[in-house]
C-alpha cells in the first residue's frame, strides 16, 4: 500500500449490515477507495480522536451528541442508508455546518411501484381469488368469471403522495393511457403538471378515482388521515391500494369499507407488524394482503450501497450529493416515522 | 322517416349477441343508420332476395355458399366480430370480389396485456401465494418473504408473437425500462424495430429472458412448438405466460418444467376446456391459473360494436375498412384455429 | 451455382434506379436471391413468355396491358417505389388475381416530418430572419430580438391528414407536450385517439391551432380546399406548413395572407416545380422557401430498397407484404396525384 | 383590510423588473399575499429596521453585508430571478443560516432546448442557406438540394452538461430514435442512466456525435475546454451547437473547424455581446448565428414570476423551496460566470 492516505469513514450501518447494502463489486470498491472503521453504533464517542478527527463520512445513523460531533471537523455526510431518521443527533448543528443528512429510501421506490401496479391488476382481474377458486375446481370459465372485471386503461387514477414512490408509480403507469390525479400538499402544482400528472385536492383523488395509491409518508400531521368518511366517499367498486404505512389510514375504518362491499384494497402495512394470528383481515374477503415485502428486495438493498458509493464519490471531488435524498431543516422532524424493525 | 333507404345488413353475429357486442348507444346508432335484418345463421340463403340482393354488409360469420354469394351483388364486407375465420364460406370469392372479410379480436388486446403483466408481477413477487399464507397465519414478513422475488425493471424480456396483443403488451410494459426480445416470423425486422423491440430468434427468447409472454395465435404450423426442450433451455427461474391458445405448447411439458421448479408459469388457456376437475395443473405449485378469463371483459366486446361501426361508416363512403383486421388471401386457411366456445 | 432456380423479379422502376434505391448490400442481396430482369419500362409486352411466365416480382410500375398481365401466372407483387400510382396497367385485374400493388413513399415521412418540425421551429424563433440579419450586422441581441418569438412546448397543434406523414409528425413532436388536433375524414376517430391525438373537424383545426401541418396528399376531393376564407379563419401570427402537395391549398391566397401580416408560413412545395425566377413567393417576407427537398434524402430512397427486399421475402414465404403500403380498390383511383418528375 | 399582517418581501429584482417576471394575474396575487417593499438595489441597509426585520423574502440579488444580513432575523430566502449568483453577500452566513438562495435560471431551459433543436434540423437540412437561395433564385430542387441532408432519427447525439437544458434537449429528442451520450462530470453515472441517456466520456461524445449540443454552464474549471484538438476529434460533417457560454469554447478554433469544411456550427453565444460589425464569423459559411435569443423569451420571464410565488408559498408553509433551484454550499463560487447585460 502507498501513504496516500484515503478518505476515512465510520461503519455503523445498523440494522442494515454492509453486507446487506453492498454488492461484491461494490464492497470492494468501498475497501479501495476508503478506510473503513466499523464501529459500535451505541460507542462512536469512544473512538479515539484520530479516528474521529479524520472521519469524513458516517455510514449509518448512529446516536451522535453534540461533543461528538464537534470532534469530527471533517465531517462531510451522514449516509443513513433507512428512509426515515431517528431523533438522535443534533440535527441544527449539522445543518449549519453543512454536513448532509441523507437517506437512500429511494432504493425502494420502483420495487414499490411494481408490486402496486401488481395489487391494482390482481384487484382488477380477481387474479388471486380465480387462482384459488381453480385450485378448488370451482373456477368460472371466460366471461362468466369477469363479472367485476375491469381495465387500468382508461381509468382514474389516484395517487396520495407524489415524492419517489408517487413518481416512480406514474412511470409503470405510463403504458395504460390512464388519467391521473395527485394530491401532494408539500409540493407546488407545475411539478406535478410537468410530471405529466394533474394536481388535485384529496377530495377529487378520494372521489373521482377507480384505483387509489396512497404513498405519503406518515408525518407528524397526517396520522389517520383517511377514514370511515373518505372511504365511503370513494367509488362503489373502486380499488385502494396502501403502500406507505399503516398510520395514515383508519385501519379499521378500511377493514369496514371493504367488508360492507364498497371497496376492494389491498394492503402491505399494518398496524401492528407482524400482525396476530386472529387478525380479521386475514379472512376479509375483497382484501389482498402482503406482509410489509413491497419493498424489501435484496437488489434495492444493494441499490443502497452504489448510492452511498455514487454521493461519496461526489463529495469526495467537492460537490454535494446527488444520489440520495438530502434531509431538510425544514421537514426533518417530520420525517420521523418509525422506523423498521426488520429489512 | 323518409324515403330515403339505410344501408341494410344482415345480423347474425352467433355466437355473440347484438346486445353482447353493442353498448345501448352504439346500438341506437346501428339501427338508425342501417336496417337491421336479424336472420338465422344457419339459412342465410332463405332470405329473400329482396335482403340478399340489397345486404350491403353481414355481421357475423354464418355459413355462406357460393350460389349465396352470388345472389348478394351489393355486399361489401362481413364483419365476423371475432377473432378466428370458420371455413365456412368460399373466401376466394370473397377476395376476388373485393368483399372485405374483417374480425374483431383486437379488442381483446388491451385485456389480455393487462392480465398478462399482472400475471408477470403475481409470479414476480410472489402476490398469489404470499395472499394465501397470510390468510392462513403463516406469511413471511419484510425481506424474508421475498427470497424469489425480483423486479420487472432491468429485466430481459421475451415475446413470442407480435400482432394486436404484442404490441398491447409492449405498449403496458413501456414504463419498466426493460429490454424487450420478439420473435415472430410473419414480421419483417424493421417493423419490430420500429416498434422498440429487438427482433429476435426463438432460440434467443427462449434462452435470454426472464420472462417470456406467448401471444402467438395457433397455426397449422406451430402446433405444439414449445415442447421439452424449449422448457429445459429457459433461464432458471425464468416466468413462462401463455395467453393466447393451449395448443402452441406442450402442455405436459411446461407442467413437468414447473414441477421440477425449473420455471415458474401462468396460463389463461388449457388444452381442454373446462379441465377435469383432477386434472394435475390445479395443484401444480409455481402455476398461476387464469379460467381463459384474459379476453373476455364486458368493455372488450362492447368495443366490438363501436369497431364494426367505424369500418361500417368508412365503407358507407367508399373507403376500405380500417379500425378492423382483414382476412388476407394468403394467411386466412391459418387463422382457423379451435373457435371458442363460450364468450 | 446449384440447379434451384432463384424466383424472378423484373426491373424498371423508373423514374428510380436500383443504384438509387439498393444500398450496396442491399443489391447485392437482391441479386444473390433473386433473378433480376433489367426491362425497357416502356415494352414489358417485349420480354419473352419465359421471362413473363416466371416472373414474381415487378420492381417499378411500367405501363401494363391486360393481355400482358395474362401472361404473367406467376406474379405476386408489384412493387413501384414511388408515393403514386399511375393510370398504366388495369388494376381491377391485380386486386381480382390478388397480385400486391405496394408503394414505398412511407419512406419519406420521417425526412418530411423532421423538416416540417425544423420549418415550425424556424418560423416560431425566427432562425432563418435572425441569422440573415447577424450576416448583414443588424442583429437584435437577447430579448429584443425575441418580439415574436414563441414555444411549440404548451402550444395547439393542428394537422391535416394523418397517414405516414400525420404519423411520423406525432412522433417527432411527442417531447413538446403539446395538444394535437388531427383532421382526417378517411380514418376513424378511435384510430385517431389511440395514437394520443384529438380527431377534429377541419375548422377546429384552422381556427384553434398556433401550428398548421398540412401533410394530406392530393385527392380528386381536395384540390385547393384551403382557401381565402381558411387562411382568414386562423389564429392572428399562427404558421403553416405545407408539407404535401401544393394543390390542396389556393397558393395565391396562401400568399395573401402571410403578406397581409395574418399568418407565417412555411412550404415545400409549389404550384409549378421549379418555380419562374420572378414568382413573388421568392421575396414574400414571413414565408419560409424550401425546394421540394422534404423527403428526398438519399437515405430515404436507400430505405425503398430494404422495403422491397422485405416485403419479397414475405411474399416468397406465401405470406402478405407488410413493409410497403399496399394499393386499395377503394381508393386507387383517388391515389394518383401528380407524378413528381425528378428523385 | 384585516389586521392580518402579509408577509414583507423586498423588490430588488434589477436587472429584471415586476413587470417582466410577472405576469398581471400573477402580479396580482404577489401583491395580495405579500407585502411588497420596493428597494433601491444599492441601498437595502438603508431601509428601516421595521422592514428588514420583518422581511421574509428578498426578490432580486442586491448586495448584501454581513451586519444588514443581522439585522434580518426573519430572512427565509433571497429568490435571485437569475441564472447566476453574484459575488456580494456572504454566503456562508446565508447558509448557516438556512436561509435558501434559489436561482430561476430553469425558466430558460425549454426556450434554450427548442431553438437548439431548431438549430440542430436547420443545420441537418439547410433551412437558412435553401431559403437564401430561393429567394435569389438559385435553389436547387428536391434530391439536388439535398447533398448533405440527413436525419436525426438513428443518429448519434452528444450533450455536453446535464442540468435543466441538458434534461429539457433529451426531452424534445424523445420522439427521433437517438441514441444520447452525455458527458457530465458532476452528475453520477446512475441518474444519467435513469434519464435514458448514456453517461459518456468527454472523448466519446466528442468522436462519436453526428450532433452535439453544449448547454455546460462555465465554471472555473471548463473555460474554454473546447479547442482545436477537440474540434479536430469530431466526426467530419458534425454539427456542434453552443448554447451556453461562450468562454466553454476556444471560439476562433471552432471559426477555423467550419470554415474547414471539417463540422458545421450553430452559436447564441459570442466572446463579445454585441459582437463588432465586422466579426469575421458573420460571414463564415457553415455556421449558423443567433443573437444570444435563446432564452429570453418574454414566457420564459413571466415563468420567473410563477416560481418566485410557488416557493414563496411552500416557505410560508414551513417547507423548503423546491420550484426554484437552491445554490449549493460546495458550488456557488463555481456558479459565478459572467452576468449577461440585458433581459
Amino acid at each position: 500500500m502507498t501513504n496516500i492516505k484515503r478518505p476515512l469513514a465510520i461503519s455503523a450501518p445498523e440494522p442494515r449490515t454492509l453486507d446487506l447494502i453492498f454488492s461484491d463489486k461494490a464492497r470492494a470498491e468501498l475497501h479501495a477507495k476508503y478506510e473503513i472503521v466499523e464501529a459500535d453504533p451505541d460507542n462512536i464517542a469512544g473512538l479515539g480522536d484520530d479516528i474521529l478527527g479524520h472521519a469524513r463520512y458516517i455510514i449509518g445513523q448512529p446516536p451522535l451528541s453534540a461533543e461528538t460531533l464537534a470532534r469530527m471537523p471533517a465531517l462531510r455526510s451522514i449516509l443513513n442508508v433507512e428512509s426515515n431518521l431517528l431523533n438522535n443527533m443534533p440535527y441544527e448543528v449539522l445543518f449549519e455546518r453543512g454536513i448532509h443528512v441523507v437517506t437512500t429510501g429511494q432504493v425502494f421506490a420502483e420495487p414499490v411501484a411494481e408490486i402496486g401496479l401488481g395489487f391494482a391488476l390482481a384487484l382488477a382481474r380477481g387474479i388471486v381469488d380465480a387462482d384459488v377458486a381453480f385450485r378448488q375446481g370451482n373456477e368460472f370459465w371466460g366471461g362468466e368469471g369477469n363479472a367485476s372485471a375491469r381495465l387500468i386503461a382508461g381509468s382514474e387514477i389516484g395517487i396520495v403522495g407524489f415524492g419517489d414512490l408517487g413518481r416512480a408509480l406514474r412511470r409503470v403507469l405510463s403504458g395504460f393511457r390512464a388519467h391521473i390525479r395527485v394530491f401532494d400538499p408539500w409540493l407546488p402544482r407545475s411539478i406535478l403538471e410537468e410530471n405529466g400528472v394533474e394536481p388535485a385536492s384529496l377530495e377529487d383523488v378520494l372521489t373521482k378515482s377507480d384505483f387509489i395509491f396512497v404513498v405519503a409518508a406518515v408525518t407528524s400531521e397526517n396520522k389517520g388521515f383517511l377514514g370511515t368518511e373518505a372511504f365511503a366517499s370513494m367509488r362503489r367498486g373502486a380499488a385502494f391500494i396502501l403502500l406507505s404505512r399503516a398510520d395514515v389510514v383508519d385501519f379499521d375504518a378500511l377493514m369496514a369499507a371493504v367488508a360492507s362491499g364498497h371497496i376492494v384494497a389491498a394492503s402491505d402495512v399494518y398496524p401492528e407488524e407482524p400482525l396476530p394470528s386472529n387478525h380479521p383481515v386475514r379472512s376479509l374477503k375483497g382484501f389482498l394482503r402482503s406482509a410489509h415485502r413491497a419493498g424489501a428486495l435484496d437488489s434495492a438493498f444493494k441499490k443502497m450501497g452504489d448510492m452511498v458509493l455514487e454521493d461519496m464519490d461526489l463529495m469526495d471531488r467537492g460537490l454535494p450529493p446527488m444520489r440520495c435524498k438530502r434531509a431538510e431543516r425544514e421537514t426533518v422532524s417530520r420525517m420521523r416515522s418509525k422506523p423498521v424493525a426488520m429489512n
